[in-house]
């Protein structure tokens, strides 16, 4: 393993049927290549019979070029059956922000972008509301107004996707867009990570802070996920919680909410962007 | 307010519809007959048009002699058309634990009555299997094994309402009771906490634990909450949760689990025995 | 209690040393003058001998003029020896926000003020640095530079003062304002705000996030607390904590640290906005 | 990586001066000799130049005799610089647990060694009182009862250092033991887990929940840590806490900081007991 963290690295993520010899056989490809590996962290699903595993090193001094790599590694990868992703951290991730009225996740990742908490770009903002341009134009960003009824859903979104195409966008947020996506267009975006305000299984679908007053829960929480085409029922990145009581009204909820959709949206963007998460079936790896 | 705590108190827990006045006249009730309140909490729910509150007075120096003061209170709670218990701070209420084959629940209790951090007695053991007959032995409380089946249901029931009114039992504590009590039993029987080994109203019914593996959540939790008629639907008093991992096999998550589930039953059974808590509707009110 | 809680509101924050009859004779001072409670919270510390109470009533329809509710209190108050704060809710606090080079909880205040989460002004911003100003303007708000050194601090501190009472300032939030204030300062600016980078009392003083790091503790934490003479000593308002691990370096404690410290300073702010805190000895009560 | 974590494996914790090759080595260790690999953790602390791992793998099918691991290992060892610990899962490992005279941290352990939360047999426990015999009567288990005063106290620990010796002793658990053990003590047993009833660094020394309400403290907790020569210094496993208020008397803190107590102390045992804690300097990595 290396000295500094901050020079190039490369990163896979690799899944394969479980066997003997894995963690071997990556980190030799690493090492008899001449990289350093900075970070390392296995697990084995028994019941699926899975390995899931995150190898990241640094580039300097290994002695596969950058575009031999991919192809390189699939040499290991075939006899294993493993599919993998491969990353640099010099590509910069381009994203697009998705919001409708709620202004607070929008000023959260934008600031910490800005701060370079997060290392992405954003090139556009879309919604089906207007009234955000004005913090996209603060943040000099493109501004997408695409309103959404039942009976324009398949043409605007076919224009979303050109949109996001020609913006080479790598990740969609859905930063409290209040609007389901279709299946159509879930199929041909991979990555779109959402805040869900609540505590998920519990309150799916809408209004989940009305519907936990009623309930009377004590705490609620925030869920991070991947969009799949089942509401509300994608794998599930980071969640987090917070306590109420029987003082806390509805708007009380909504408010201590907000606090958790900022967090909870910011954690599931930032391990997605390191490359920490390796989605199988329904469920996450996160890597530490 | 008064000088220590120690001393013989007594409680009231009173709801009304909101109206001027109320804090103050019960609050004069108690001084003009000499009482020293050491304890008042006041909630109003202005949606439900409800106030709700807690008193709690030293009975040294008051005038009223203690089989009076429910009457008395009578008087001023007829106008304002208010609910109320009292409770007496010497009466020590009297439990019985209803348990299956798993054990922490029962040992926790025990301990925290035996250490006087549950000011209780446990006045017997009902169990549907006979693996905790030893513990009861350990600690001397009678075990009653009264196994269910669908056919005997009713009539086991039967006995078991008996045992507990044979008993002077206030309060039955569902520790781990892996059996659900039919709606005649619930009718009977006022004061019922369960503890359920999920957030709810997430994984309702049975294997949450599984159910929380299988979806893939970061957080699970466990609910102390009052048995009514609907399954896992009761007036919830507390809940608290614990992170997990993609490494949490559903082994670690029952172990896991276990430790919440200690600590939110006997922390809902306090607040119960401290006479903090105030049902209205399916929600409670707990008196800080 | 009554029916809105958007109406104009008084509140009184008491103290007095505990005596009987103390809650029926603030309570009577509301109902006979025709208010309507809609919050009250009472403390006894038995210990000190203290009573602490909170009460919030609707001035629709009290018959005391706004005027004359302080003097009348005071006739009640006298007997008592009580000290007591009153507050109309219509009288919106004027904060000053107190910067160096970090912007993380300036954009938070701003962002929640702006959101109406906190309801109050900013009347300046005040740094001893130039960096933030950027963020004054965007805000359109009065930036005041005026750097510190220890030749200068005596007279830069007397202008400081000179600026927060021009600008009818109620409440100085120091915003993670890298500088020690001098003992004559806060003795003339009364309410004064901190956020401290850790739980107090652990890692007082300088680079708590590097004296965590270096600890290897488990777990880091912020503290919002009152401003005193004796530095990070002052009565405790708000804290609240985050779990770290051995793979976090320090600018990983830093980032997390950094939302600990928007949520604990701006519920701490909270808090004191709706006159929620009472300061006794080094010690507060925090009304639920 | 295998299929079924019940059969016996092997672990391996290792730490040296970072270098290139390291996870390949160690791993090819293990695959060349046919080893089936369940568990693969590393961290590299770059500013100590350290690089630190944990791998455990299944014995079956294993070329190399359980004798000749560690001669073969250290082959590796060697030229690597590396220290190194292994450990055989059928193993049992027995345990000292010390106490004085409060018995939840006993009560609690000894509950998950049966219920088998912990895998470890308790050979003897000590105390300084006789308080606490009825329990290990209870439970069967030799109960030493050896009372120290400042003039016994080097003869009084010899007396323990030979018991814990003759019983073959691998982990002493200070179980709320209420004295200062001597550093020639220290010395001479390498293995001993401490709970410090406070959220270390604060509140170090005699009565920390007392310090904790002078201090008005908003959140307590709890540190299980290793015990070194200074005082409450020694590397931190675990810590955990809980959120009080100012309603909480020092009975309260002591009450709640009862179940923190057990639960980070039990948490601190268990990973112990797995290997899965390493020490290097005066921190921990606490694998996951």
């Amino acid at each position: 393993m290396g000295k500094s963290p901050s020079k190039e690295t490369a990163t896979l993520l690799v899944s394969c049927p479980d066997q003997q010899g894995l963690v071997a056989k990556i980190a030799n490809f690493i090492y008899s290549n001449g990289g350093n590996i900075i970070h390392a962290d296995h697990h084995t699903d028994l019941e699926a019979g899975l390995f899931l595993s995150r190898i990241e090193w640094q580039l300097e001094g290994f002695n596969l070029p950058k575009d031999l790599i991919d192809a390189a590694f699939g040499a290991i990868a075939l006899p294993l059956k493993a599919t993998w992703q491969l990353h640099f951290s010099e590509n910069i991730p381009r994203l697009a922000i998705w919001v409708s009225k709620q202004d607070h996740c929008l000023y959260d990742l934008l600031w910490r972008i800005k701060a370079k908490e997060l290392k992405a770009e954003v090139g556009l903002i879309i919604s089906n509301h207007q009234d955000l341009a004005p913090v996209a134009q603060q943040f000099d960003i493109p501004y997408h107004y695409i309103p959404i009824t039942k009976e324009n859903k398949t043409e605007q979104e076919a224009k979303e996707i050109e949109i996001l195409k020609k913006a080479h966008i790598d990740l969609v947020i859905l930063a409290k867009y209040m609007q389901v996506l279709s299946p159509q267009f879930i199929q041909q975006i991979p990555n779109i990570i959402n805040i869900h305000h609540s505590f998920l299984p519990a309150f799916v679908g809408a209004k989940p802070y009305h519907q936990a007053y009623s309930r009377g829960v004590k705490i609620i929480g925030a869920t991070g996920h991947y969009v799949t085409q089942d509401l509300d029922a994608g794998p599930i990145i980071e969640q987090d919680v917070v306590r109420i009581s029987h003082r806390d009204t509805v708007p009380d909820l909504i408010r201590k909410g907000k606090d958790l959709e900022k967090i909870v949206l910011s954690r599931a963007v930032r391990l997605h962007l390191q490359q920490r998460v390796l989605v199988y079936g329904n469920k996450t790896v996160v890597f530490g």
